[in-house]
């Protein structure tokens, strides 16, 4: 890593998506069938893992979403009820390898979109899974329907050198992260920053800037981590939002992601880019 | 403008979203029958425009959709079928003011997504408004939905100086403009950015930077505009997708930014982020 900064887990280009094979329903039949062609294997509502963190790949039998290539390996996975047991879901994201984390994301996103999404919301009818997973389409209105992706912003708010980290009420003991919530329609990822500190901790900002991004799947959130200046460290904490708000000087911050025990505060997990967003603050 | 970058049309912060009032309907009753609060006019489907392109508002008669306030007077509108006509909204988003289109944005995208979102889509019953149009419950199941706002990323492909554009079919003639497409689950915007590029003109790229943010309630995009360093200029171009891909040199760019009548393209609209890009990329 030396010379590059950290890449938030969950990036990376995952499988080749072969996004026009999608429309060839010959082609993904004939891929479903084909010899060297694998399936995802789901355990317990979460893609399984070996002991070292990769994902499990079987036989296709049910090929119902097309995830992509790897290499000429064809790769699906069924529809499953996924897991959003966060006591299940974190050790999970503790031991899965970065290498397969993109592919992780992909399938554990398009497999749950799909549970939620059986009927057509324009009209209420049940609706068909086509374009190998990748949309559905009603059979009586015609509507065809994506799968979400839902954009949040993630961000570090500095002032006079010390950052901006909340707790939320299900957060571990101790755990402080970056601030965060879902940009809405209408606005730019500048002004959703904006307004989310503002909401959540009554201060103003200035100069946001983009860091990273990163697929969060649980259930189809996309990251978008930001840096920000405050115009005060006056802090007016939304407290329905949060248990708590404080500014961290840098070596406090150091030492929470060195994970010492003295530590004033203990840092976001690896899988989580709000880790991500303080180690490129530490080094920048 | 001296010496800033050139914003987006859409940017901006629009109405205090005053988000914590959603959830409390005896606050909304209030706000929606008081003695200030107005509600947008829709005429054929868009917003109406005074003719010097700003929003009309008139007396709240059926305050549906809560959009925010305005210093002490709260803004409404109703849930409407929107117009999805290309002849019309453009000439109409020529003559919006800049101030007024963040606003123009939220109230377009919040009405079309509840016109197109009436059923629950994970039991097909019809569900219902709440927190002040800012979500639908349906009464069966209790699932939440929310309204639904889709990354795209928009980016030009820079070679040895040059800029690569391309011509969606139902573009003007002579109108070239930033590749784009929708960032899907289990992806980075830099991964997105990378396949769009791959596989609409067959360039594989390094180096991408975020440049700038644009909400495009048409019905309800958000445009991510990057910048990406491609690795070669031979093109392999989706002809499914583009009529046609070049690269194009600065004073290319210049002259059709400029509207010079022997530009080699036309370029995109005041409105279009794709023109931000061509700017900002000039002006660096």
């Amino acid at each position: 890593m030396t010379g590059l900064p950290p890449e938030p887990f969950f990036s990376g280009p995952g499988l080749d998506r072969a996004d026009t094979l999608r429309g060839d329903a010959g082609a993904l039949q004939a891929l479903a069938a084909g010899a060297g062609t694998l399936q995802l294997k789901w355990r317990e509502g979460l893609p399984a893992l070996t002991a070292d963190g990769r994902l499990v790949w079987e036989p296709a039998s049910n090929p119902e979403l097309f995830l992509g290539l790897d290499g000429q390996s064809a790769r699906f996975c069924t529809i499953e009820e996924v897991s959003a047991d966060a006591r299940a879901v974190l050790p999970h994201l503790a031991l899965l390898h970065a290498d397969d984390a993109p592919v992780f994301a992909a399938a554990f996103s398009l497999a749950r979109w799909h549970t939620r999404h059986r009927f057509c919301a324009n009209c209420g009818q049940l609706s068909q899974v086509i374009r190998g997973g990748w949309s559905r389409q009603c059979p009586e209105c015609g509507a065809e329907h994506y799968p979400r992706v839902d954009p949040v912003v993630i961000m570090l708010a500095e002032h006079d050198g010390r950052l901006l980290l909340g707790r939320q009420p299900h957060y571990p003991a101790g755990r402080y992260s970056a601030l965060a919530g879902f940009v809405e329609v209408g606005e730019t990822l500048e002004a959703a920053v904006a307004r989310e500190l503002f909401e959540e901790a009554g201060i103003r900002v200035r100069d946001v800037r983009y860091v990273a991004s990163q697929p969060w799947p649980f259930p189809s959130s996309l990251m978008v981590g930001c840096h920000a200046t405050a115009e005060s460290d006056q802090l007016r904490i939304d407290t329905t939002e949060l248990d708590d708000a404080r500014w961290f000087a840098r070596e406090e911050v150091a030492a929470a992601l060195a994970g010492e025990p003295d530590a004033p505060f203990q840092a976001p997990p690896k899988a989580a880019i709000a880790r991500t967003l303080l180690e490129r603050w530490l080094g920048a």
